[in-house]
């Protein structure tokens, strides 16, 4: 009897660790995303980086928790990277990329070593469970610059827990990635101040 | 000779006069835009309040100053509006409309009402020189659904001061417009989650 009263007991503890547990998890995720998926911000025109900007600022204001990766961007003299380091702590933002520009032809050593850091960086992020939405900026064009393989991209969203947001942007997205991906948008270019003759502006163009 | 002395001692006087004013106004402005644009952010993808969005936080970064007023928007829920009014005091966002949807064949007389006063709002604060940048999000839709008038936002961007930013958000925005922009993106969909059946969620759609 005392071997039947034992199992008895070890099955109702086991079953409030499992409730006390799936309640956790559940209140965990409260704030969180059930259904992590995976955004493409794509095309020539002006407002992909802006448009995963805006979507961190919108995620905070529900209290989720956001990390920017910026590849082939290595200038602290962005608006948005000042803005978020001033403001929003609450966002995290990091470059992965020197300030000069990247040759596409002939990328440096020290070029694919950063982008490669902040795939890395990407990676740890995405398993954390330290953040709901990961925003990876320019890494399309990263791929298209083969500083970055898009095996390596395929894989990270094949391995991404369910409940992670992965934000891709940057132009020439590789069409196996848009295969992949729940939401495409193609920014595409009417009309730009450019072909006017207008500068860059600090605080709209960076 | 004492008058010689006397318009002499006032001619220094006007010019330190002149002088301290045109160095107040210099450092007045300058982290403020010199030739502020007209941005237009359209077409049926996900991305373009967001985008309008980033641009207002990469904005900050550099000391501008921004204001955001919402068209047909009403709710007080939205990420956006959490966000900023809890941690971003130097952006203003304002909403002009109800918490439900308008009707475009028969918008009632308080959806218009709304659209005025935030069409009104949107004068006083482009003239106001308190702002570098004026967003107004959805606007292009309100004049869709007739609740403006195009000639009343080109009546705007004509009478706009030189050093205001002017960006237009929203699908359907009328070929007059783009004529008198800057800078039109087109937001296209390539691929929407809403057709694979995921429903709106917090801190992503809204």
């Amino acid at each position: 009897i005392s071997k039947i009263v034992k199992s008895f007991i070890n099955d109702v503890v086991l079953n409030l660790r499992i409730n006390s547990y799936t309640k956790m998890i559940k209140n965990m995720n409260q704030s969180k995303l059930k259904e992590g998926l995976i955004q493409v911000y794509t095309g020539n025109g002006k407002g992909k980086t802006t448009a995963a900007l805006g979507l961190a600022l919108r995620a905070i204001g529900h209290d989720l928790k956001v990390i920017i990766i910026q590849f082939m961007k290595g200038s602290k003299n962005y608006g948005e990277v000042k803005a978020i380091n001033k403001y929003l702590p609450q966002i995290k933002i990091e470059q992965y990329g020197l300030t000069s520009f990247v040759d596409k032809n002939n990328p440096s050593k020290k070029d694919i070593e950063l982008a490669q850091n902040g795939l890395k960086r990407a990676r740890r992020a995405i398993f954390s469970q330290l953040y709901d939405i990961v925003i990876l900026d320019e890494i399309n064009v990263a791929m298209d610059f083969n500083l970055i393989s898009v095996e390596d991209i395929l894989q990270l969203i094949e391995d991404k827990p369910p409940s992670v947001e992965l934000v891709l942007t940057g132009r020439y997205v590789p069409e196996k990635i848009i295969e992949k991906a729940d939401l495409v948008s193609e920014v595409k270019e009417i009309k730009h101040w450019f072909k006017k003759g207008v500068d860059t502006r600090k605080g709209i163009e960076y």
